[in-house]
């Protein structure tokens, strides 16, 4: 089931090569040794002791640029804001808690939704039979070079190899085959967060493109096809919900082209995502209408109300962590990640900057925090520093009595500075200062995340303002994203406008007869010596008027319908 | 990591034999067919048409008594009741939505406690290199005979194995060396909640053993034993707790005996269950100290606040899927499963009992429900049936409003009796009843499925009562269990006493010497012709003063503790 993160399409290797992570090569392994080291990674945590983090801040940062070399920033990026570490198993990645919690807001705001429309959890074995796995023809034949097998347990060979799913429709419908029996066990609606595995031999990207990942994969059975369809797209509307509303990233709607259908699917609907740095089109997540395929194939028949007998129509609809990797693309920046307010880890960061203390130990003891080593040369008195940490502590409570997530930072053996570029790095969408001059005026500074600017607010108004501000935010950070998204569509209707489209970048929408072969074609001619073809990325459900007489830019054949093209992952 | 599902000891072949479910063989395959079927499940859906379900009523309800045939018993009820699908991987189950939900209110009550803490989730690889798993050596030998190994992708052989996990310590621990490097960093405490692969080659139980189960695995590192040990008792509470305040299962805290402790661990702390029905302990989750083993074998080390060297001391902890199947073995009864209100997906189902109509399809339309079938002579008029669900549909949004889990029964091709039957076996702690006479009265019946007692609630009270009651259910259940525990709990302290208590089905509680040579001479000397050898369950926390002069019951010795021995799973 889509959405595939690594799609089926070969792609240019010298295109892809900027893509590639420094991650061991296929069958390369760790050496013999005692303690096994994984590849190292950046280091960021200054050893002990005051002088020595002062020389060390400047490691903190990106050392490339987004715009410079837009794969070496990602990949250094996820390392370095800690949502990532490399793993010994080539195309495997650590999810860290600053990368997991996030996708576990978007695990409950899906779940929540899909359970209100009557969909329940469940979970299926992960190991599939090679007989079941064969079952349906186009499916497997989409999967087969990517399955892992089991072929070993402890000591013993297995008689049969065992696969590790890709993709649960053959591992469940053998089961839909028996609850299902008349019209009354309809429709079955059953979803399940699972880890999947798709062994890609291609370069391997963090969240984009990873052998092992997690999504939901959701699979359902009606009665009729207009319920199936009705439903395609109510599961569609909440993924354009996590890009859109939660990770504030613009999608576009639409069908996929036969040719980029979900194996064994009568339609496939996508969610599109644009990275424009590298001019890059993201399948997000995709609703298929299963039609009647699997149903045939597996014998998921039922009786009718009126005592027939039919086949039932069936969906599956998948979101994947590469959803987090999109976001991550979209909102990043040259200091690290900007992170949409409802999806963030930590919402708020709280710094309070004291002047060092001439008593540390005792402010220490009072807030159970970590020895504090004098930095500065001016001092503030120990009864001040409390005070300033007790307005923190207070800050902290009222906002999270507002379910604001709130992260504080009482460190003093960093200085501000370094404390405001780690948090930057991490994309905490707010900054809270709270220095002595704020003290005397009680106020704090605000500063955003995305834009940088800043303001001064009343401690009286701070349990309003910072909600408040996070949805400017939020809406704020999709608008932007939006503004740059639609700046990529380019409407075009000759080849010569379509690749003057791509290379710079850009989507083409283009007029099209919707033909498979011309699909085909268009990607080959499309493929450059430096860049890979163009495929359609959808058919978008909001189609302008087709002028008359309007051709395919391509073939030249009466178009049927505007189609999305793009570079793609 | 534990718990285990699979223990390690072997077992009297004929005494597991009962246990035994219908799985196929081991390298047993379905038949090469268009239509994979997987092996067949008890139906209890009737077929459609009002005159045939009356006939098939019967089929409801559960062959075997629990007291007749205990693992029959169980393996009919999980499927019956829907939980537990058989999967045609022999060993792996599939969990159905009645048992997922059950799952998902552990989780989450589990996961919102350890949050508290300052536990982070996160998510690793399943797959590990065999040269990391062998790291720990003590660790690697517990597991080895159990581990799943991927040799192929695709057609492509692999140049290693890669196992599939089945525990994360190795896979987590290489990449704490990396991010440990000071105090400062300490402690870090991160949990997954994944599935794991442990190959058994012994009878699998639904819920209770295995080859793929889900769980959660924490893992923490500290600087000091004394964090460590503190932690470890704390998330044993909460394993108390998922058992004893949301399954209503008691439970024996203690310590594991050196034999029976986790492999590569310090010490392994532990709650144990007991199912009285044929004798056996459960090991319900287990909290281990880890020590330094494992943060010396991979290089764990930080820098201490006095800028010296030191191994972080590690615990892990781990609650699986088998918890669910203790809460059925200890509350089914011979009607089905006996659900505690707390982790039951339905709390209340209402059942109206209307007449039957005389102009079904106005009723029917009105509340888009299935078209209903006369199967009573006497008839309600159609605006009383009406009125009857109007009432049932009042109670349901109220009682939501309450966060009361409802269910409602409007099918009207079944009778009362096959309903209650059905909701019965399903296990639903309260059954509303609204009928004719209660719309007249403005009452409704509660009936409780734990004891079977009724009450009549007037409507107005119908809001207050209910939760109540589910409360009251929820206590009871507790008690009723915890009595049944306690006396199966024999204090003995010679050996003919000990071998009758457990021919006795009972648990015994017996002076030791704690000698790990002794506790291996009473499994040997205590294995009977029909049942297998005893072990320690646990070293209870909560000891009896031991008289003085007390000797081991099993070797004569000096005892050193009670130590609370049983036949096990």
């Amino acid at each position: 089931m889509s959405p595939d993160p690594v799609a089926v399409e070969e792609v240019v290797a010298e295109q892809v090569a900027d893509l590639c992570v420094a991650a061991p090569a296929e069958g390369e392994k760790p050496k013999k040794e005692k303690k096994p080291k994984p590849q190292k990674e950046k280091k960021e945590k200054p050893a002990q002791g005051g002088g020595k983090e002062l020389k060390k801040e400047t490691q903190l940062g990106l050392s490339t640029k987004k715009a410079d070399d837009f794969s070496k920033w990602y990949s250094e990026l996820v390392v370095a804001s800690e949502l990532i570490s490399y793993y010994d198993v080539s195309g495997c990645y650590i999810l860290r808690p600053w990368a997991f919690s996030m996708w576990e807001v978007v695990q409950r705001w899906f779940d929540d939704n899909i359970k209100k429309l009557g969909v329940q959890n469940a979970y299926f074995p992960m190991f599939i039979t090679e007989d079941v796995l064969n079952t349906e023809k186009d499916h497997v034949e989409g999967f087969a070079p990517e399955v892992a097998w089991v072929t070993r347990a402890g000591n013993s060979e297995m008689d049969k190899p065992i696969a590790i799913r890709p993709t649960s429709e053959t591992v469940m419908y053998p089961y839909y085959a028996q609850w299902i029996r008349s019209h009354r066990d309809l429709p079955l609606r059953l979803n399940q967060w699972t880890n999947v595995v798709r062994w890609e031999f291609k370069y391997p990207t963090p969240f984009i493109r990873s052998r092992e990942f997690l999504w939901q994969e959701g699979h359902t059975a009606f009665a009729t096809q207009a319920e199936a369809d009705t439903e395609v797209r109510q599961i569609l509307d909440f993924y354009a919900g996590v890009y859109q509303e939660l990770l504030a990233v613009p999608v576009t709607q639409g069908q996929k082209s036969d040719k980029e259908k979900f194996a064994g699917a009568l339609y496939t609907t996508t969610v599109e995502a644009f990275i424009p740095d590298n001019g890059r089109g993201v399948q997000g997540a995709t609703s298929h209408c299963l039609g009647q395929n699997f149903s045939k194939m597996f014998g998921i028949e039922f009786e009718t109300e009126d005592h027939g007998k039919s086949h039932a129509w069936q969906n599956s609809w998948g979101l994947t962590t590469r959803s987090l990797g999109v976001m991550i693309m979209t909102h990043g920046d040259d200091k690290g990640l900007v992170l949409p307010p409802r999806v963030a880890p930590k919402q708020v960061v709280i710094i309070p900057i004291p002047k060092s203390s001439s008593a540390p130990e005792q402010v220490a003891a009072m807030f159970e925090q970590v020895v504090i080593i004098p930095i500065l040369k001016s001092s503030s008195a120990p009864e001040q520093v409390a005070a300033m940490f007790e307005q923190v502590k207070a800050f902290k409570a009222s906002l999270e009595s507002s379910s604001v997530r709130v992260e504080t930072d009482y460190r003093t053996n960093y200085t501000p500075g370094w404390k405001y570029n780690h948090w930057e790095l991490r994309g905490v969408p707010i900054r809270m200062e709270l220095g002595p001059k704020d003290m005397d005026n009680k106020t704090v500074v605000l500063a955003r995340r995305d834009t940088g600017a800043k303001e001064f607010v009343p401690w009286d108004q701070v349990a309003t303002r910072v909600p408040e501000l996070l949805e400017q935010i939020q809406a704020d950070m999709l608008a932007k994203a939006k503004a740059r998204y639609d700046a990529c569509v380019e409407t075009v209707t000759t080849w010569d406008a379509f690749m003057a489209a791509l290379n710079n970048k850009h989507m083409a929408l283009a007029p099209w007869a919707d033909e498979e072969e011309v699909e085909e074609d268009v990607k080959k001619r499309s493929a450059t010596a430096d860049a890979m073809g163009a495929k359609t990325l959808c058919i978008p459900f909001e189609q302008p008027p087709l002028p008359e007489g309007a051709v395919c830019f391509a073939s030249g054949k009466p178009a049927k319908n505007w189609a999305l093209w793009g570079r793609s992952y």
